[in-house]
């Protein structure tokens, strides 16, 4: 009996060229036959964005020896929906995006571009996995989430995710992950905070940081878990609906 | 008794000077202190992209007689947030956005500039609105959404809305909208299509384009509603957990 060799589609938002993807192509290398399609360059906090004002490029390069891989001028978003279109023709068994340099767990997963590839490709019927590790640097050390990593697409492989779900996957920085929780987004924000400048013209410009407020005492969220020391994984939806407001809306009188 | 003039904040995802925002300027001068930051450029399909590569622009316009108006360089989250930190200093009693030029109905809520700019103000806990027309066109006829604009703005301004809930409202094309309908987001998706073709140095490019695919016969739908003539009301939130899928996945063993 020859065994189906699964196809996986391998994308991010740092880049083709960032580390962390290189940890998803060696190790779905090993479960499947892989395509990379990838951003041409960073597209940290790009969310849900797609081009629709400005003509796409799609380029096969030669980065690693014997991978398939293409860069693309848009998105992460426009690169899934390219793979699936222009380069696969089809859609394969396993989408993973990352793995992210950067935490993308509770709101994060709003402005992540990491997380938007994986929910276009839930959009598409894909089961999808967006991987991050806490550690923005360019050298962070990937080394402790490899075997959560290929456990965690193993599962999907063979099971399958329920319809219209995605997981957003977050590993703690360090060489030790103490194992895995399925949790719940926790409730937080960023606080906006603007770093005022001036140019060398005398104009005023602004560069956008913000300090990450955690408002959620709940033991069952990502961001616990991540404190504690474990990966977190928390099943996400495209059904943005709030159906516990729907009932006190329907009592609202519009005098219309 | 002086009675307290709201403060609302007008933003959009089509850029400042776009038709759509100028209906929203005024029917909300009519209701409370009005400032407007919105995008200098058309950002749609910008999804919840924040700009954080770049510095942001904002510069004072004058472009409506006695209106407060500013135009940033980023995206309509960055104009939200820009638009609290550096403008207001404080959160408004309501931020309303668009009126888009186009459908934010169904999966559109996730491509949506305007609905981004929406979710960031409720992210920031303010009562915060999104209203979009299905006409593309820069010459769309917005007069039959003005009596629902103004009664929406109004009953959040008396009631608030519930924690951590936006409204999506779409209205149909039309000189007669039937009424208003309280829905949840239909599920639906776009089919990813590209125009290929090969600029004057013979490389290839691609434009996104696409079809709308409605899989959803619910008559609790916004799709449902904005097909019978009604204006939908979708409440919107920011916690995208998959919860129904938690007890599948703490079913999963992954051999860790």
């Amino acid at each position: 009996m020859t065994k189906h060799r699964p196809s996986i589609l391998i994308t991010n938002d740092d880049g083709i060229t960032a580390p962390g993807i290189k940890v998803l192509i060696e190790l779905m290398g090993e479960l499947g036959d892989i395509v990379v399609v990838a951003p041409d360059s960073p597209q940290s906090g790009m969310g849900h964005a797609v081009t629709i004002a400005k003509p796409l490029r799609l380029d096969k390069v030669d980065v690693y020896d014997g991978v398939e891989m293409y860069q693309c001028s848009g998105t992460p978003v426009d690169c899934v929906k390219l793979a699936v279109n222009k380069v696969l023709h089809k859609k394969p068994d396993l989408l993973v995006s990352g793995i992210n340099h950067g935490f993308n767990s509770s709101i994060n997963v709003i402005y992540s571009g990491t997380m938007s590839a994986a929910m276009e490709g839930a959009i598409e019927g894909i089961p999808s996995v967006g991987f991050s590790l806490g550690d923005f640097k360019q050298d962070a050390d990937f080394s402790a989430t490899r075997p959560f990593v290929s456990a965690i697409a193993k599962e999907v492989l063979a099971n399958g995710l329920p319809l219209g779900t995605l997981l957003n996957v977050n590993f703690p920085v360090g060489h030790k992950i103490k194992g895995l929780k399925v949790c719940r987004q926790a409730i937080a924000k960023w606080s906006e905070e603007f770093d005022e400048r001036v140019d060398p013209h005398g104009r005023p410009y602004f560069w956008l940081t913000g300090k990450f407020l955690l408002n959620d005492k709940g033991e069952d969220t990502d961001e616990y878990a991540l404190n504690e020391g474990y990966a977190s994984v928390v099943p996400v939806h495209f059904d943005f609906t709030s159906y516990n407001a729907i009932p006190t809306l329907k009592n609202w009188n519009f005098n219309l």
